[in-house]
């Protein structure tokens, strides 16, 4: 049978030893077995995220923990700032218009970050906004944003700071208290190596304390349930036992690698397939392309939905598609997670086949060369 | 080494074929692969509902779907009717409460379940309230409710009827349209013998039509989103993907023995315990029995929880403690999803010799041969 090459930004293939971890018998979670899991996996996301604030753990998809940041801090008739230059920073819009937040939009084009000015702009004509909310890697556009520059600026305001890390962590530089961020959103099944269905929060004191006159209404998502139930090592609501036993087997690999070593590896996969790329006469989608995922422009008159599919049916390599604005445009290959060199270069090959047999001129087995130079 | 018999009321066992299952490499969830997974578990699920309503997949605990079953239809100032006889009945108080909305409370004491004519009675005081919430197998007293009963008189008022069925489906008797219920909440890893994760809600179109001048606010736990996205056999956000994978076997399980087949063997599991206990002079607590889960109370004069203690560490017997107020005064041994004839008589064997160690009487032999009698 012919391997499978699994690229999309999420889900990223899940390690055999961590999927035979979580296929054990299940135990039950009100044990002191489970709760020291439980701690190490709380223990392990903090060096990962770089924090010394809680971090919980939501059974659900990101989303929801998105939507625990906003119930948690705001208040109908509250007002944040969100950017919005993607599919994921448009959801955290939505979500706040959900709750009678209202929302000043800071747009920006698909595949640039924003300008830290304009936010510093915006926060200075909008003293009283509760929180600016963005993104680390916005998936949709594979762009990384100035995390740390728009820290500087909103650490000297009252506002919070939220950032969806969903998609970077473990592949782009982050330093949540660094950089001073006040709720960093994530989950399971981008670089922290399982399958979905848990979210993460980091939460800081001064979000916290902003919780306290919070008037959204809340009750699965609320933090405070969350930071009662941590004093005995658990969660309020039965959590999904066998993710989080894979996630403590998950955190112990790339603890035990270090992070920061472990992004370095993601980034020099992201620039070698990057690099390949540009050798066989593409070019990539963003201004500021993200560790964790790279869009890539089809090749003029070129379906990028036809190029994908060749790669799934005849190479057995899975990339994902544009969204929106961008179907057909682009195609995304991750390098967050369990994606290894070996991923990058069977995709890489596969690529030169799949472009070649629908026409695109280039030199065979550029893209290879210039990948193999940079990884080695 | 020993083996481990888990009897506790969730997570139930799951089987070795289903871990297997979900331990295969993982799949992208927006492919047509997984749709047909998807598909066939919304299915699956139906046919254990016994209802052609839609059924909704939610990542999230059993709790989030019971937050689902508030926000969707009722606003704040409305008022419900809430059955509580147990841990599970209180925290549909608590929910409404946490969105503004009325608790009229039919407070029952734990063990026993709802009077029907009361809840005609609270309906004809009250004609104008939004729903009656109430439980199937109320765990944390395994006690079965007149949930049939109850329908008949909640579908002659325009008050929806939802049901808790977490524990109960698939194990006590229940059937979602022929008793008239509106909403229906499940999660994973009870009856469904898979890890916890998941939560479902079957809707009725009187459901939906309340939901359209429903003003609670909600984005995870939206029911239009679910419905929306139906339309392409999918979920509005990311599922956890191995838990559905996961399901569709299990479900197939149910599925092939025939659901009303699978909740006869629980009943008989059920009965041979309850029986057994009897047989050892022990007493059991519900006054109306669920087949999902038994009570026990513990002998006079002896701790519930260290008799627990002693049957998982001697024995690799593991039930569960009684709640709140029950705490060390009864204990909870299941009868649902992957436990099954062994475990139940495992159980018994090491009841006996448990209680004898700690100093209970009774004719040794006694209850293992009586649960024989019944299981064959």
């Amino acid at each position: 049978m012919a391997k499978n090459y699994l690229m999309t930004p999420g889900p990223t293939p899940v390690p055999e030893e961590i999927r035979n971890e979580m296929a054990k018998p299940i135990i039950h979670h009100r044990t002191k077995e489970y709760q020291a899991i439980f701690k190490d996996v709380t223990d392990g996301l903090k060096k990962i995220y770089k924090t010394t604030n809680d971090v919980y753990t939501f059974t659900s998809s990101g989303t929801g923990a998105m939507e625990a940041s906003i119930v948690n801090v705001c208040s109908p008739g509250d007002t944040i700032i969100v950017v919005r230059g993607g599919k994921f920073g448009e959801r955290f819009g939505d979500i706040a218009k959900a709750y009678g937040v209202e929302v000043i939009a800071l747009d920006v084009p698909w595949g640039s970050g924003p300008c830290p000015a304009d936010i510093e702009d915006l926060l200075k004509k909008n003293p009283s906004v509760k929180g600016v909310y963005t993104t680390l890697c916005e998936t949709s556009t594979a762009t990384v944003y100035a995390i740390k520059a728009i820290g500087e600026i909103v650490k000297k305001t009252d506002a919070l700071y939220v950032v969806d890390v969903i998609s970077g962590l473990g592949a782009d530089d982050f330093e949540n208290d660094k950089w001073g961020v006040d709720i960093a959103i994530c989950g399971s099944q981008k670089g922290l190596m399982i399958p979905p269905g848990l979210a993460f929060c980091s939460v800081s004191e001064k979000a916290f304390k902003a919780g306290e006159t919070s008037r959204c209404p809340k009750f699965y998502f609320n933090f405070k349930k969350y930071r009662k139930a941590m004093i005995d090592t658990d969660t309020p609501f039965t959590s999904a036992i066998t993710l989080v036993i894979g996630l403590k087997k998950a955190l112990e690999a790339i603890n035990k690698k270090g992070v920061d070593n472990v992004i370095a590896e993601h980034g020099r996969q992201a620039e070698a397939f990057r690099q390949a790329m540009k050798a066989l006469g593409l070019t990539i989608f963003s201004k500021s392309p993200s560790n964790a995922v790279t869009g890539v422009n089809a090749p003029s008159g070129m379906d990028a939905d036809a190029l994908i599919k060749l790669l799934k049916t005849e190479y057995g390599v899975t990339v994902a598609g544009g969204q929106e604005a961008l179907k057909g445009k682009i195609f995304r290959a991750a390098h967050m997670g369990g994606i290894d060199k070996e991923h990058t270069m069977e995709s890489i090959k596969a690529l030169e086949a799949a472009l070649a047999k629908l026409g695109h001129k280039f030199t065979a087995g550029s893209g290879i060369a210039v990948a193999q130079k940079i990884l080695g």
